[in-house]
Parts: structure tokens; C-alpha cells; sequence
């Protein structure tokens, strides 16, 4: 892919709004644009690291016995009223009418939808358990939008909602997203930690969330520094240094960044909006529901905020939006330019590459090319006519000069390809 | 993929408002399911379908210069003050608050976004040609949503927005997306012809429609019988049968569902939001713009009303979300079970496979496959025992006992693997 066809406006400055780290560097290095408080675009490379997490979090999940499917974003009152939420519901809930008049909210979850859509059909026992997901947009009118994609009134998730005939089935379920969880955020390159917590206005009986250690967090979580015991609930009152009720251990306290939430559900929403079944007793009993949320936007500025300085960035592995960044510092003569050219289509056929064709100075390209997060980069000089390069592999920090065939090897040990 | 967690709810009968053939075997074969008038959720069968659009679409833009990104839904008042679309829109566009009582509205296209997106950093004819595109979630509060996804008030856009130093350069963008559409039209299986056509309010020069011809367009478009030529504004109070002003050929009406659209925008947005730049010659001027749709979710409708009968389906080859459908008639006993579970395992290391797991009578099975439209089944029964199952080459018609062995070889010839 040529650069200069991808769209990538880098900035000298972050925007004034910007207070925390990733937020000015994902301004600054062109992967997002705001168009209002907490609204943002997702700019090329945004969006290709975005589809990264989204393959992560469909191969886990469908690996599971999930299914995919796609809810709408405008949702009819009359359903929101059937639970209860649309009065329950404060102003975060972004509401409108149709041309007829009629009330709609733009969704901030899908409990009711999704309970809408299988509550015919699971008039039985055989027709359980069911996992269905989506990857989605979402609307939260904060009152205070901030930190660029970690408070947004429009943001990407993942939502996911499991049906049971029983406690039994939901706690197997639950385990079994909560591997899934974890396998996501490891392969997203995110340390995360566990943390049970309130239910908060869902309802229901058990959660835990996802958090991701920073101090830009906006939770603060209490954790035992010796068994790693996380329990906000537990907890609560206790201060950092104090000893832990569980194991004598010492209680130690930070700030996290949630950015998944598994909740049991229970029958809350199946009991309001009447999603009964059959057992295999005969009886008429109200679905057991999981529930499961992954920040998808907000998984990206957790990751920008993890793996950056304030002036660079080197992405993880799995969500890069390229494998390799070629820059020739000299992409002027027709000569040269063929040759570039011809090399990077060689490259091309294994590897996703970005080829920065501009007509910049090279320090321009270098300080983009910082911003832009690629890990491994290969520099086209003067050296090239004699078949070598420099290799920049950007997470040990080492630039080497290498000839083109060593390069092939390097590359193909990196990637595990032959 | 067992049928069991896929969340297929096949139904009897079609829902009461359904006036279409589309759009009735879409709710019976548990493709999509309705929230509101006009708006729908995509049921897992369809959601694999849509992503097979989708990938053949970031294909054939991405192969032609073309990057991705991903617009906000809601689009603040002041854009479109700029543009003056604000006021010219009529009810269409679904407008709300948020908290602080400032003015939204949900996109149903993003000339607006995309042009703040870019005016900024496209300041000199360097940064120019730019093509950038969205798969995206749009709302048009329609006066009458009907058809199912034909006229839906929720609907899943490809949007592309182009931006040119020059109309020359428009045009050469304009022929390649004219030639990318055409191939992702043929790539999904549906036959299409190209009609130019007013460009609405839109705004601008030139404009081509890509029509599906179908009983249930609610497009009448006129085209000669001779030389295939289709133009509503040349040929407009003609009627069937009249002669062709260009040929001499005789005209012919049909009735065709709009599945895409390409304009030349001129500088209708860029000049009303200040998207300038400095040309070649040292000039500040308007860049030119070019916008490119296509409705999935519509082409989704499209493709199954080419591809049904009132009672059943089948997948071209490159929607189809699965591309073999066991069907075990008997899946009851341990043993049956654990062979049948063997074989899908091998097919699924090649293959995208759907088991028909449930514990359900042959004729179900075999109504509910009619419907789901799998091109390729593979019915176990008695004879399994001996190494022979039934393949059914559903678009053939053509059905037949066959030995394992065999069935491998049919399929690799099938989809061309060796």
C-alpha cells in the first residue's frame, strides 16, 4: 500500500482538548479525527488496527460455538419499555422520535433486542444454550466526553448474550468467555487483570471485569499484591498498604482502564420481556442470560496507550495495521522509484507492506514513521544498488544494514513463514 | 458450525406485512428478523452473507487504490450548516439532541464528515488523488419502509468518497470504480445494468445507477433492446416499444432495485466547507470530488430475490455462508453421533461446514436446507455405514449416492483445491 494513498495526517501538535497520552498521540499520528465532543472518525490505520481486533475477537469467540449477528442501532421504546430501562434509563440514553412521533433510543447495549429476536423461537429445552454476538456501534451521551476513545459518546463493541435452561449451563458458558476474554486481550498484546465488581444497573448476580492497568485509568482498583486477588466489593474502605481480608497480603491500589465486562445476567430481562421455555422437567421456566462486553474502540487506545512514548509507537504483533514500513529516502528518479516498486511487490506477495512514496525529507518520513507504529522497518538508500538495506526492528530496538537475501531469512523467521 | 448454536429460526409462514418474495423467504429462512418498520436485525445466516459482500467489496477497492476508514453515525448540525444540507433535507433525515441541546443527526450519507475529515490536510495537489471509503451503518426516516431491506429505515452502506486535482484525473477514478462495482455485482452472483440517471440533490455532473432488473424494483428504467443502452434522462416519455433515439433500436421497460450508485460531485461540497488546495500552477482551488455507494444489505435482498423460489434458495458461490450442509437423518445414537462428528471434522479443515445436529425429522431438516440455500448437501444416512452418502448439488439440481472417496475428489474439483 502506497502512503500516500492511505490517508495518514500526521500532526506537529496534538489538539488542546488532549489530555492524556494516547489520546495526543493517536491526533498526532492520524488515527483519529473528532468531528464532535467524543465522536470521532476512525482513520485508515485506525480502522485496519480495529479489524485486527475484531478477527482476534471472532476467531476466539466462534472457536466457542458463538454466533455472529447484527442488531440495530435505533431501537423502538415499545421494548425498552417492556424491561423497564426506557424510564429507568438517565439522560446517557440518547433518545429521539421518528417522523411519526414515535420514541426511539439509539442503543447503549441490546438486552432487549437480543431478547426480542429469540424469545419465539426458544420455546424449549433443545433449542439451548444459545451465544450470539455482534460487532457494533454504541451510544452513551457522557456527560463529560473525554480522553478521546476512552469516554466517546460513539464507540465500538463487541456485545455478546447467552441463553441457558440453567445456572449449571451459564456458570460452564461463563467460564468458558472468560478463557475467551482472556485470549483476546493477550493476543491484543494487553496485560489485563481480573476484578469482580458490582452489577450495576444491568442487574444480576456475578461480574468481572476486564482492566488494563494505567494511570490515565478513570477505575481505581484494589488488588492483594500476594494471591492477586482483585474484589472492588470486597474491598471497599480498605486503602493501599492495608492487609487483605483473604490472605494477610498486602492490599495495593491503581488505576484501571475496563475494557471488558462479562456479567450473569440471570433472568432479569427473560422474566420482563416473558423469554420463556420448556424444560426437560415439562415446566415453563423464564431463560438464564450471560452477558459480555468488549470495548473494541477503546481496546485501541488502551493498546496506543500501553505501547507508546509520547512521540512513537510500536503496535503488538497481532493488531499492526502493516507488517513492514519501507522507506526509501529518496523516491524521486524514475530509476529508483522502479526498483523500490519492484521490490516492495516482491514483498507484497507474504507480507501486508506500506511503502512511503511521498516526496518528503527523510527525517519527515522517519519522525511519521515513529507516529505510525509499524515494528519492523526496512530504509532504502544509497546501499540498495548493492542489494542492501537497513532493518529496523523496532521492538529490541535494532538497526542493522543487511543484504536482501539475509533480509528474506530475517523476515521469514519473524513471521514463521517458509 | 453446529445448526444447533447457529440460531436459525426457520418459519412456517411469512410475516403478515411481507409483500415480497425477498423479502417473505428472508424471515422464513431466519435471515433477518424485525424490531420497527423498517428496521431489522441480521440474523447469523444473514450476518455471514453480509461479511461476504463486505469482503468482496474491500477486495476490489482496496486492489484499486482505495483505503478504509469508519465515520461517526452521528453528524453534528454545524457540518451540515456549512454544506446547507441542514435545511434542504426533509424528513428523511432523523435529527435529535443531546444533552446540552445541541443538534444531530444520524448520517444517511457523509459528504459532510468525510469533507471536514480531509479539507485540512489535502492543501497541496501532492496530497491528491485521495479515495477513501466506509462500510457503514445508515438511517433515512422513510415515509413508507417496505420490501424488507429494499426500503428499510436502518440500512448497512458502502460509502466512497474520491477527491481530484483536476476532472481528468475524476474521470480515470470514475472508470476504475465504474469497473470494481461491476466486478463486485458479478462476484455476488447478481446481474446488473448500468443506467445514467439524475443526479438528485445530490448535486453534480455525471451519475450511473447499477440496477438489478426484478419484478420488485421500484426503479422503472428504460434501454434499448439493440445496443443495451440505458439512460432514464435521454430516453425519459418513452415507452416500451418505441424507438431508440441512438440506434434506432427498439426501447424496452423494465422495473430494477438500485444495488449501487456513482456521481461526479463536482465541487459542490468542497466549496461550500472550504476544501481548497494549491494546484501544479500555484493556485488555490476547490478540490473535485466523486461519491460512490452501494447498498449491501440491499444487495443482500437483491441476490436472494434472484436466487429463490417461494419455498427455497441457493447461495451464489461467493455469498454462500456455508459451503457444505451435512444433514445426518438420523443423528440419535452415540455412535452415529460420534461419526458423523468425525467426518464434519476432516470437511471443516477444508471447508466452511453446516451439521444439521438437531434432533428433528429428515423432512424438517430437508425443508429448513431448501430454505437456508446451502449450494452443496451431503445427506448421511443408512448407507454411511458403508462409506457412501448422498450429495446434492443443489445448483445442478442434481442428486446421487456416492462413495467417500469420491465425494473428496467432487469437492476439490468444486472449489478448486488441490
Amino acid at each position: 500500500m502506497k502512503q500516500s494513498l492511505l490517508f495518514v495526517p500526521t500532526l506537529k501538535e496534538a489538539p488542546k482538548d488532549a489530555e492524556v497520552k494516547s489520546h495526543k498521540l493517536m491526533a498526532r499520528a492520524g488515527l483519529i479525527k473528532q468531528t464532535s465532543a467524543g465522536v470521532y472518525t476512525y482513520l485508515p490505520l485506525a480502522q485496519r488496527v480495529l479489524r485486527n481486533i475484531e478477527k482476534i475477537i471472532r476467531e476466539e469467540l466462534d472457536a466457542r460455538g458463538c454466533s455472529e449477528m447484527l442488531m440495530p442501532a435505533l431501537q423502538p421504546r415499545d421494548l425498552w419499555d417492556e424491561s423497564g430501562r426506557w424510564d429507568q434509563y438517565g439522560p446517557e440514553l440518547m433518545r429521539l422520535k421518528d417522523r411519526k412521533e414515535r420514541d426511539f433510543c439509539l442503543g447503549p447495549t441490546h438486552e432487549e433486542i437480543v431478547t426480542h429476536a429469540v424469545r419465539d423461537y426458544i420455546n424449549s429445552y433443545k433449542k439451548l444454550p444459545l451465544a450470539l454476538y455482534q460487532i457494533q456501534t454504541k451510544f452513551r451521551d457522557e456527560m463529560r466526553p473525554r480522553f478521546g476513545l476512552m469516554r466517546g459518546r460513539e464507540f465500538i463493541m463487541k456485545d455478546l448474550y447467552t441463553f441457558h435452561e440453567n445456572q449449571e449451563d451459564l456458570d460452564v458458558w461463563y467460564q468458558s468467555m472468560k478463557e475467551a476474554y482472556t485470549a483476546v486481550f493477550k493476543r491484543s498484546g494487553l496485560e489485563t487483570r481480573i476484578v469482580s465488581s458490582d452489577t450495576g444497573q444491568i442487574g444480576g448476580d456475578e461480574a468481572d471485569e476486564f482492566m488494563v492497568m494505567s494511570e490515565v485509568g478513570e477505575d481505581t482498583i484494589s488488588y492483594c499484591m500476594s494471591c492477586s486477588y482483585a474484589a472492588n466489593q470486597e474491598f471497599s474502605g480498605l486503602k493501599e498498604g492495608d492487609a487483605c481480608p483473604r490472605c494477610g497480603g498486602t492490599i495495593k491500589t491503581a488505576k484501571g482502564i475496563e475494557v471488558g465486562n462479562i456479567f450473569k445476567l440471570g433472568t432479569k430481562y427473560s422474566v420482563s420481556m416473558n423469554a420463556y421455555f420448556t424444560s426437560r422437567e415439562g415446566k415453563r421456566e423464564p431463560v438464564i442470560m450471560g452477558c459480555y462486553g468488549i470495548g473494541i474502540s477503546r481496546t485501541l487506545m488502551a493498546s496506543v496507550e500501553q505501547h507508546s512514548t509520547d512521540d512513537s509507537l510500536v503496535w503488538p504483533e497481532e493488531l499492526t495495521p502493516f507488517d513492514l514500513h519501507v522507506i526509501p529516502v529518496n523516491y524521486r528518479d524514475q530509476e529508483v522509484i522502479d526498483n523500490v516498486d519492484a521490490f516492495v511487490k516482491r514483498l507484497e506477495m507474504d507480507y501486508r507492506v506500506l511503502v512511503d512514496d511521498r516526496d518528503e525529507r527523510a527525517g519527515v518520513k522517519f519522525k511519521d514513521a515513529d507516529l505510525i507504529g509499524v515494528p519492523y522497518r526496512i530504509v532504502i538508500g544509497k546501499d540498495f544498488k548493492d542489494g542492501k538495506v537497513e532493518f529496523f526492528d523496532r521492538y529490541e530496538g535494532v538497526k542493522e544494514v543487511i543484504d536482501l537475501e539475509s533480509l528474506e531469512s530475517r523476515l521469514k523467521t519473524l513471521y514463521n513463514k517458509d
